[in-house]
């Protein structure tokens, strides 16, 4: 298999898009990572998206925005695996660049989760989770990651201000990070008083919907040169499943699928835990953060909130997380979330990441999750 | 990249599966070609399916088939490109072994379409064609094949008994197909009499409402002996998209994805039209298959109307087309048709379709479209 190295990525600010339909958002993210990366045809696309047929009444989205796109006749691929859509359309982009197959591959990702009522959105994202044996009962996602926190806070003793340290610490990076939704900073206090979602939960633990796209265009490491822009290279890619079901997992307080795939990453890449500059990884609740920095192996078992508490993870810690703001505050349009994770790790390992750029950034990893846990991606980059 | 066989395939008899979810119908599918191959685990699995957020508010499909069918912690990817999804598992599959990543994969696909109603079905099919510019002016696909018909009958002059003696073909191939959702023969006199959806196509012009599952196992084809297991090598593999609106489109009269996705398999496979000994294609609307037969190849612009007249398309025929009773007769699930496909062309390449089997079966070729053609997979497979 081929070296590969991703030499463009391109994102517009996300937010409530109302003057823009999901082809526009994908369209202008797409143009904005092909211009970043100075192509103007692709050999292939891959466009992680979740429920553009319940969110925007448009399946075969992938015919649609390759004709949009001004890309006659490329093969164009849909993929969805809920949340983690966006890091599963990076690992095909990654995997046809690979195998020889195509040269100048796009992987991108979007969501238009605003046209819809919350309520709505909220039984389009339960679509994620195991409806048979969760959603058809009324569980929804906050429900979910509550039942994680407190058994994370039973057995670790976590406690309730470790959860609200994840919302204030992403908040202050994301306050920082012009693309973000939500640019402002929350304390503690706020986190804890605001709206009760699903004990322990409160809206300030909770990622918000989102609009949004993002997209990156990956070559062969070899060619970089070619383009004259700095490429990064792709050097781990790790992919697992687990039981959709909580009732169906060992442990509630961490999650196998994020392991899995970190261990996969990892090995592919020849690096450790502690190898790792910086993480992007999916806080779509605040406990998720907790669990997926022990899930990868920076910290132990329980010690995720603790963590978060002394600073640990912050920019100027030993393993900063979300440096972008994160899911939590720079939005989370589902099929995009990961991509924007690899759009923020590019730009820091570019050193091109302005008022956010990271001292030591040489290794970086995403974590990307679909539902609670039932499918994760995990990928890990290095400056060429 | 490696050359890539089939080892197993899989389905059961389509139709209106009450009893089974879309997870049984998956799991059902999956394992009778696990069995045929005989692998007990998979390194990784595609599932193609359209819109099981829709059909069954199930989306995050991947996590929950991959659990059911007992494959813990394996890579999942769902993929979507409308009816051709399953051609598009098929292709990821192959492109997943081919470069190495992996040694045994499944490309499966699904759809239960009939636990909603019918308008809603007619809804959720809806989404794969532009539903901006097309599904929200009230144009659903019989309306859609049906401009083609008329357009190709205009420069053509083909006939409406054409049309109609396709879906007499495919009903009578269907009916020596155990597995087919209406093995039973029709007449050109009852087709052009059957209620009238969108002139000139007319109910049994139209493929069915179906609930259904396909697999098919994938594996390096210098390790099939280590099965023991007949192989069938995948030597071409095309892929092509088109503007999804018809109105995007330079001629109403062919369909410009399908005839790039096979320029494509056929310069991979090293083969023309005239290579290949018989074709199941995509035959959602009888127009479909005469515009197909045109666009692979096997007949000039114009002339699929009479070769079907002729019988060149019977199996008998020079080209032998959809001898499985195609999608008309054995029923299109939509995720699980572009894989059905590639199970009758590796049975007919053993040599093991029963009372199907056709004299001359070596080269085979199967074509699967999303949507009115937006998107379009072609393989090509020949016996080892």
């Amino acid at each position: 298999m081929r070296d590969v190295a991703v030499i463009g990525v391109g994102m517009q600010k996300w937010g409530e898009l109302w003057t823009k339909s999901i082809r526009d958002i994908f369209v202008e993210s797409a143009l904005l990572a092909m211009d970043d990366a100075g192509v103007d045809h692709l050999d292939s696309m891959y466009v992680g998206s979740m429920s553009p047929g319940i969110f925007s009444s448009q399946e075969h989205l992938e015919s649609v925005l390759a004709d949009y796109l001004g890309q006659h006749h490329i093969p164009g691929t849909r993929v969805e695996s809920a949340c983690a859509s966006g890091g599963l359309a990076f690992r095909l982009g990654w995997m046809e660049v690979a195998s020889g197959l195509s040269d100048i591959v796009l992987a991108g990702g979007v969501e238009k989760m605003t046209d819809i009522s919350g309520s709505e959105a909220t039984y389009a994202l339960a679509t994620a989770a195991d409806m048979k044996w969760e959603g058809l009962s009324g569980v929804t996602f906050p429900g979910l990651y509550a039942m994680m926190a407190v058994a994370h806070m039973e057995r670790y003793g976590t406690k309730r201000e470790h959860l609200a340290q994840v919302a204030v610490k992403n908040h202050a990076n994301g306050s920082k990070n012009p693309r973000a939704q939500f640019p402002f900073p929350v304390t503690v206090e706020q986190v804890i008083n605001s709206v009760k979602v699903a004990d322990p939960l409160n809206i300030l633990d909770c990622s918000p919907i989102t609009d949004g796209g993002a997209a990156a265009i990956l070559v062969p490491a070899d060619k970089v040169k070619d383009y004259g822009k700095p490429g990064v290279r792709i050097i781990g890619s790790g992919h697992a499943t687990d039981s959709i079901a909580l009732h169906g997992r060992d442990d509630l307080t961490t999650i196998a699928a994020a392991a899995k795939a970190a261990e996969r990453a990892y090995a592919m890449a020849g690096k450790k835990p502690e190898d790792i500059d910086f993480a992007e990884v999916h806080d779509c609740f605040t406990i998720a953060e907790i669990v997926i920095s022990e899930a990868l192996g920076f910290f132990e078992p329980g010690q995720g909130g603790p963590a978060v508490e002394s600073g640990a993870t912050a920019p100027d810690g030993k393993i900063p997380i979300n440096v972008s703001g994160g899911l939590k505050s720079k939005g989370h349009p589902v099929g995009a979330t990961g991509i924007a994770q690899i759009v923020e790790v590019v730009e820091q390992l570019r050193g091109a990441a302005g008022e956010r750029q990271l001292k030591q950034a040489r290794v970086g990893l995403t974590q990307n999750m679909g539902g609670s846990g039932g499918s994760c991606l995990v990928h890990i980059m290095e400056v060429m």
